[in-house]
């Protein structure tokens, strides 16, 4: 029987978790490994500076008093016994598309699972609020079960984005789009009159090029991206090379 | 004139920092913006869950009680009149090699520069404690400089490390390699007698593949890395399409 | 109908909490106000560096990302309509004795609403784990209705500590006494080899006075402690303006 | 020569802070333990759910990652040899009057050295900024000197309030008064338009009771306080006796 690994960065009160769980079940043996808390645009930071508590919380249910990294790097080290085939991270309760991944907590529990070796994805509602995670459910199972039977492009993760609701346009395989905020800074004050900022709100500047994930979710279609692990700028090098002289 | 932001994330009383501003001294007008305290291992962590400090404490030189990506965030939204014409992050003690660089605050905060399409590069010292910063900050300047009279490829920051001390082998231009870690969890006892899990330690796996930041450094070479915000993993669209029949 | 704000600090999910919300439940309307995650020794902290989310988790049910001074603050502040007729803070996990009770946020908690004029009381388990609340659940139903219908002392709180288990030698009226600790610093190590201090274990101190809060809970007794806002020595006063010539 | 343990909880950084170091050293050796970073208002907290780390960052100066009753148990514990002979808290960048002194750092430092049988002041300047300490940092001396050549009421700390400026109409010997905040919850809203709320601001409520702390200073007086770690009101033990019959 398949074992997956299930987290996400909303923590483990999370509806989207629940989802999330029971959507996967038909699959396999799940294993739940969360945040006890709220941990959105945590990206990909490990607690270094404590020690963490696992906290054994039901049957195949844990708590970390962390980060999804860190829940990702207990769950494999020290929980389980052995490796997942599968994990899946989510679902994130907001898109988490272009340049915004690379915050994301939900994102990067499924790099660091990727790391290890371990078929990773990553599932975000592409949506507002109240959230409807119907089709991100099934979705979820279906990629899923795609993943477990199939493999994953070399040292490469899924990010999906489902639009919110019970419809879509179909599914479209892109590239990670640019995303960017327009006036994402809030002022405010304390209550003795001192000015604070609040990053956060503002309007996202959207990429409409074709192919990103960007545009195909404002089209209402799914939207699934291979995102790897090796940042380098390979043709970057050679022009470096070329033009530096450095070396 | 230029005007060079600097941040880092080791916080506003590191060496390295301090180093950095000296040695970019030179080069232009430098503006400090850095977190109020050690932020190491925060990745690209965005503080969205409540309102950020801006203190000034110095001329050019302010503090944030945030994540190095939160310095960057305000810096070029709030405390800087216009955009800067470089931003340098660092020195962070310690390295930034293979995948560790995506925990990387210090790396992040350069990303998150370069999302804004300011030039961007981050320095870490590739050694271990005592630190040495005299040839990191030359080098450091050097770069800078490079970086200033040229053009970086697009969407693209600079992640360099230098060995500790004032010797050297050479600069080598290189992709990122893999970085995994043996035995990085260990365990450890509350007071209580409760079981708890410290991140950290452990012994790196070295990736000596050619051309690689890891294999560089441990031959003594200073290496830089042109990393991109493209995490798109391109070959791997076409193979899903063809494979997968999503669409 | 009395209307009763329950807190703690052992936060919104903590089974003492819910043992004395359904002991309560048969004297009036319970409101529970609590912290989202465990707050122990936090001591009488109040949040003011960020403001704070309540969110009503259910019918007459909210969390606070804070403090239960936080709770308490908002609860009286924007929560309830009115004042009510009593607070009660608990039950904690763990003895609230003698000199500790200045670091407890379940006293604390009880403190805040005394400071509001809402009669208030602090219920705590004396005994470790496994916990059972049985008893602290029927002598929380029977001490709120008693403060209910009577007055308690000007600026005054009850703090009482319950024996684990179903049964005890009587009640008793104590005074706080003393209670140190010996050898309560641990040192360990982090995963880099350097030192680090976790404050806790050790071994309390008993203070065997008569008439003590600890006296009586080590005697297997319930003890009743009236807790007052008024800090000063009184008798200090005298002495200081005797012996020191200072006005 | 006396040993004189210096803390605050304003952090290391403070003004405050080195004034009282400055105005101390006359006196004895000074010995500086202070948090890293603001504590306000963390009360009497003690951090227990993680390892604390002492950094040596001069001589006889320390900080560490904590509360201040935290670097008062990690000085007495770990980092004097012996016990000192007078503990000094401050100088609080603002007043700690009536009933908020149970919420302050500043205050809980000096309880937690009393609890350790160290004598134990906390100092603290009842202006607004932009704060003058030149008073405040003489009658710390001043005070310092009469403490440590006499003896403090048992399990009794001193709790000074000092004008702001350069003048004061004398010293009063007073009493811990009231001090509740009309309006002290402010609502704001973060980006997304959820309402927050923000505790702080507000006008206290001042008690213009004879003898208090908090009337002398509104009448330009220092005010010293005796403030006791007993929190029994023993009237009311007698009380309850007779009217609840409990036991």
């Amino acid at each position: 029987m398949s074992i997956i690994l299930v987290t996400n960065d909303d923590g483990i009160h999370a509806e989207g978790l629940q989802v999330l769980r029971r959507s996967l079940q038909p699959l396999g043996r799940i294993v739940v490994v969360a945040p006890d808390r709220d941990n959105s645009a945590v990206s990909h930071s490990l607690t270094m500076t404590r020690p963490l508590q696992v906290r054994r919380i039901g049957e195949d249910t844990y708590t970390v008093d962390g980060t999804p990294t860190d829940c990702v790097v207990l769950a494999l080290g020290r929980i389980l016994e052995g490796r997942p085939d599968l994990l899946v991270s989510g679902i994130n309760a907001g898109p988490n598309l272009g340049d915004d991944i690379s915050y994301s907590g939900t994102v990067s529990a499924a790099m660091e699972g990727t790391m290890y070796s371990v078929p990773s994805m990553a599932v975000s509602l592409a949506g507002e609020p109240p959230f409807d995670y119907t089709l991100a459910g099934e979705l979820s199972r279906k990629m899923a079960a795609k993943i477990l039977d199939t493999v994953l492009p070399h040292n490469t993760l899924i990010n999906m984005n489902v639009p919110t609701g019970s419809k879509h346009q179909g599914i479209r395989i892109t590239r990670q789009g640019r995303r960017l905020w327009e006036n994402a800074i809030q002022e405010t004050e304390d209550p003795w009159g001192r000015k604070r900022y609040w990053i956060g709100g503002g309007t996202p500047v959207k990429d409409s090029s074709e192919d990103t994930d960007v545009k195909a979710v404002h089209d209402g279609y799914v939207s699934v991206t291979p995102i790897q692990l090796d940042l380098t700028n390979h043709s970057g090098i050679s022009h470096i090379r070329k033009n530096w002289s450095l070396e």
